[in-house]
């Protein structure tokens, strides 16, 4: 038989007889690196020791020292969590497992009592033991029918096992318990040293919410203790700040799946979030001379192929339906071409420029189920938009007051940790923009003039304009990590010409005007997302759904003069609510605290008699003693102050 | 040949030969009669008087005297307006023509200029010209194929007389004009005496938005000159309380089909108003326990299976969008399921009943096209919906807290004309509504019970509740005399069923709670028509889009203090524009009066150098000079007054 040829990263080349396994390769280089050996990588691909090498490849090997390894010690944490699992429960069934970046999962069809926090440290318990046993995991090679035999009774491994374009198939086994479909695993299950079962949540089998939901485990594995120890650190910051946790804790929305993908449902104290800053906006817009209209969420598809979406941005809208009588409809994916109607309604004059249409515009995109995550990443969502229609000459300053409007919402919400993107169309490629270089060096110029002009920070990202103009970007980052976009300012050269938009000019002549697309606050989805995930939950007063809590000392000595009070400050439009539920104290104060409500305040004998009310604030460890009527007046500064005290 | 035998209103038969026509069956009867007939009806079918009878059939000769002439009198007139028309333009073609009881039409492809009132008068003219001359209108019969080949160039026709199904057609001719398709039509023109056009309107070929869009002329025409004068008059009423044509003067909406059918684009003064009315009510119910929600407005099918409208309700439904992965989302016809989310999100107790939530949730009804109007019939409507869940014993109070509720909203808009309909299941069928007598019977006393206690009059309609409860619906009508629903309240034993609703009862065990849907101010489209219509476009000035139009004299002299004067009302949260344009202050004073502004204000020396403003209210005649700051004080407390003086 012909030998093969292996290359390693010194570049050295050795041959080897025509099967090798890594291990061997291995114990050829040096006892040590044998003894050190967890894995191995041929040809980029991470593989197991035992695995035979069959023709010439490049070949790595893994100590624990390479950044793979962590890899390799995830996949163990799932066999060994799979071990546990089947130990505990013999008849479970288990759907599809993976380690990645981020840790590692398993799924399960584990009924309930589902899994709880205390099952997990069970199970990790289980794990601990195996690991300590250090009884021989076993790798064989197995014919597809018999491991399909093997795990007849478990529908979901079968349905994998299925899949596989294999004849012989690798299998570890420990005990009762096999697994086979591991990139690499360690050697010995003691390797594992560093790990820890997270968090349970439901998943359908697949990703398909037609198929039954199953229960995914959530682990993550280091090689040093360390690791492990700064990785959940860092998941609990991140739990803290998570807007899902929060508003799940704070009963602010929920997405359920099997309602529809990306689709949120607002309870009450998220409505009320919502509604707040939706009047705001609004107000605020109102105020700086925009015209807030209501435009359909559905139009003719015939419009979207006037704009262009229909060819560039299809893939990203929903199904299109057909009414009948040759009507077809589309959920819009943007607001601009309604927008482009009612500028249409009427002949305009330069006297009228610039026009500012706005609207709370409900939109739908179609994004990848994987991809929707809380309020962040919604298929439904409510954009604060607003399209500005001006005269050539009228950019630079319509875009100094877009952004002027912009800073001054950031102010009102105390939001300083963001970053200005100013894009331009790429010099050396202008053929791919829309055709007119001096629209474009006039309006990158007036941009950029405004900028500096507001004395702002901004990074110039040439080649990043949009096909139709260049554009101002606001950029910030969630809790995740992930960075996002909070507000835009886009200029619109194309959208003008294909819907021939047209204003009289002085000299009685048609001219075409230009567009600028601007989001202040972006969605309401995304930026109460970026709101809890800022503010931990805790909304300042003017926001908080909850902004007095008053709790009674004794019900029947005190509610009268609560209910009195709550009167008092629900006709100045507080949002106040009373806690005579039949709990301790100290209970109702900490959950007050927990509720993240702005103010709590206590009611007893002494209050009622000195006209006083007994105050804590969010945040404080202890109350104080208030003139009643003052302590209204201070909450109700609060609120028209937008909670800010440094003004 | 068989003779054939024709019987008559007062029961009479006669035998005739196999062919007679109605004017030879008149003739026989007396020669007054052969005199007065101008039509007949053949089998309750109206036909001319030329038309041979060939088989036995009930007859009656129809005069002037009878109901059916008016018809008779409207399809003369189409012809003769066709016949005008082809005088005046002799290339025109003709679409579809229809005669009914609300006057006539006729489609042509007339192109710009468009018809003008001053055309309509023109047409008129010669309509009349045609009348005197009195030249013989011939009716013949003519093989389709001649037709056909007469009508070559109009592709309208054509295809009309393509699908008809006979080989000889019966055809009026006038000179070189030709018509077909007219069921009777007057012996002589110079019949043909009160007659008139109205206005003209697009209208796309067959109804069908993708085809070309024709001109299609209205008018009237009756037998007594007294009917048409009466007819005129009512039309010019209706038009003036018409919300279309109001909501088109005042620019505060349009539709557009091309655009999308039945779907509503909100100007900014509508939008204004709409969003007036909005905060309002939300206000309104958040004071009366109602917790808003936000919910999507789209959801999986199965959801409609469950609540049943996927089987009874289907075709008022949009068609549903695959979303690929198993998942089919419908746009929702109803708010009810989205509401029963929110309710099953967390376990109830009996302590929290009634759980009242309320949203202005968005809804989709696939309307027929052909009963889209306005903003009071569409496609995509906002209702202002809520739902409350209850206890059995708690049906009578929550139904009385939702009529107080709604008795105060009638008061603050002024309405008054309206009256209360309590629909009962039929007690003879009880087999055809949800089963549980003791649920129906009870709840049917307490909405009577509580109705009673209001001291409210009302009609008890037996067999008109809705399968799965008893409701009570408040009636109004349009100016176009349609009777509408402004309020509902409906009890639903079945919902809660159907989707397993529970509350966990004092005693610890689960029990079913009932639903109340209720609607105050219907949807947001219906209900601000009906508020157009009521105030004939002159809103009170808490509602009204522009509340204050300031006009300087002289725009260099007094501009500065209407600016300052703005700002100030500004503040307040008042709606004021400056109408500096260069044009006579009598036509601005007017035009603001055309615009139905609630206050106008003039500004010259004397106002500024004695801090007056000299007002008129809309409605009043003359302007009344105020000190300035009474006058703002005296607009802020209209507006928190709802304009209701006499409280």
């Amino acid at each position: 038989m012909a030998a093969i040829t292996l290359s390693f990263p010194d570049g050295s080349k050795r041959e080897f007889s025509e099967s090798v396994t890594p291990e061997a390769v291995a114990a050829g280089i040096s006892n040590s690196l044998k003894k050190s050996a967890v894995a191995a990588k041929v040809n980029g691909i991470l593989v197991d020791l035992k695995r035979p090498i069959v023709q010439d490849a490049k070949v790595e090997i893994i100590t624990k020292k390479n950044d793979e390894a962590v890899q390799v010690a995830r996949n163990t944490a799932i066999f060994l969590l799979g071990a546990a699992l089947k130990q505990k429960y013999p008849k479970i069934n288990f759907g599809e497992a993976q380690s990645n970046n981020d840790g590692f999962y398993l799924d399960t069809d584990k009924e309930a009592p589902q899994v709880s926090a205390a099952e997990l440290e069970d199970l990790q318990a289980i794990m601990g033991r195996l690991i300590k046993a250090n009884a021989p995991i076993e790798r064989k090679m197995m014919a597809k029918d018999d491991l399909l035999a093997h795990f007849e009774n478990d529908p979901y491994k079968s349905s994998l096992i299925k899949a596989v374009d294999s004849v012989q198939i690798p299998v570890y086994q420990l005990g009762d318990y096999m697994d086979w479909g591991i990139a690499a695993m360690f050697p010995k299950a003691s390797d594992l040293k560093h790990y820890h079962l997270l968090s349970v949540a439901g998943a359908y089998w697949q990703g398909k919410s037609s198929n039954p939901m199953l229960q995914r485990i959530y682990g993550t594995a280091f090689l040093q203790e360390a690791d492990l120890a700064a990785d959940l650190k860092r998941r609990a910051e991140i739990k803290e700040r998570d807007h899902r946790t929060i508003g799940r804790d704070l009963d602010l929305f929920f997405v359920d799946p099997k309602m529809g993908a990306g689709l949120a449902y607002w309870m009450p104290k998220g409505a009320t979030i919502r509604r707040t800053l939706e009047r705001y906006i609004i107000d605020k817009e109102v105020a700086a001379g925009y015209e807030h209209v209501y435009t359909p969420i559905l139009m003719n598809v015939n419009a979207y192929k006037t704009s262009g979406h229909w060819d560039h941005y299809r893939e990203d809208m929903f199904p299109p339906m057909d009414m009948g009588e040759g009507e077809m409809l589309e959920l819009r994916p943007m607001n601009c071409p309604s927008h482009i109607q009612i500028y249409k309604h009427h002949i305009r004059s330069y006297r009228e420029l610039p026009i500012r249409i706005a609207e709370l515009g409900m939109m739908h995109r179609y994004e990848k189920s994987g991809a929707l995550s809380g309020l962040q990443r919604v298929r439904e969502m409510t954009l604060n938009d607003g399209h500005t229609f001006v005269a050539l000459d009228q950019i630079q300053d319509e875009f100094k007051k877009v952004l002027q409007l912009m800073l001054d919402v950031y102010h009102d919400f105390n939001i300083n940790d963001y970053s200005f993107r100013l894009s331009y169309r790429d010099p050396a490629n202008t053929e791919k923009y829309f055709d007119d270089d001096e629209m474009w060096d006039r309006s990158q110029g007036m941009l950029k003039a405004a900028m500096d002009e507001l004395g702002l920070d901004y990074y110039e990202a040439e080649g990043e304009a949009a096909f139709y103009g260049p554009k101002l970007d606001v950029q910030t980052k969630t809790a995740l990590g992930n960075e996002e976009t909070l507000s835009t300012i886009q200029l619109d050269f194309m959208q003008p010409e294909r819907f021939e938009l047209t204003y009289v000019g002085e000299d009685g002549q048609e001219h075409r005007p230009v567009m600028i697309h601007r989001g202040i606050i972006s969605t309401m989805e995304r930026f109460i997302a970026y709101l809890i995930e800022m503010y931990k939950g805790a909304f300042p007063t003017w926001l908080a759904p909850v902004q007095v809590n008053i709790i009674p000392v004794k019900s029947e000595l005190h509610l009268d003069y609560a209910q009195k009070l709550q009167e008092q400050m629900r006709k100045l439009g507080l949002r106040v609510q009373i806690d005579n539920r039949n709990e301790k104290m100290n209970y109702k104060i900490r959950e007050s605290q927990t509720q993240k409500i702005s103010y709590t305040v206590v009611i007893g004998d002494q209050e009622i008699n000195n006209a006083t009310v007994s105050v804590r604030k969010y945040g404080e460890d202890q109350s104080n003693s208030e003139d009643s009527n003052m302590f209204i007046d201070s909450v109700v500064a609060d609120v028209n102050n937008y909670s800010r005290t440094s003004d």
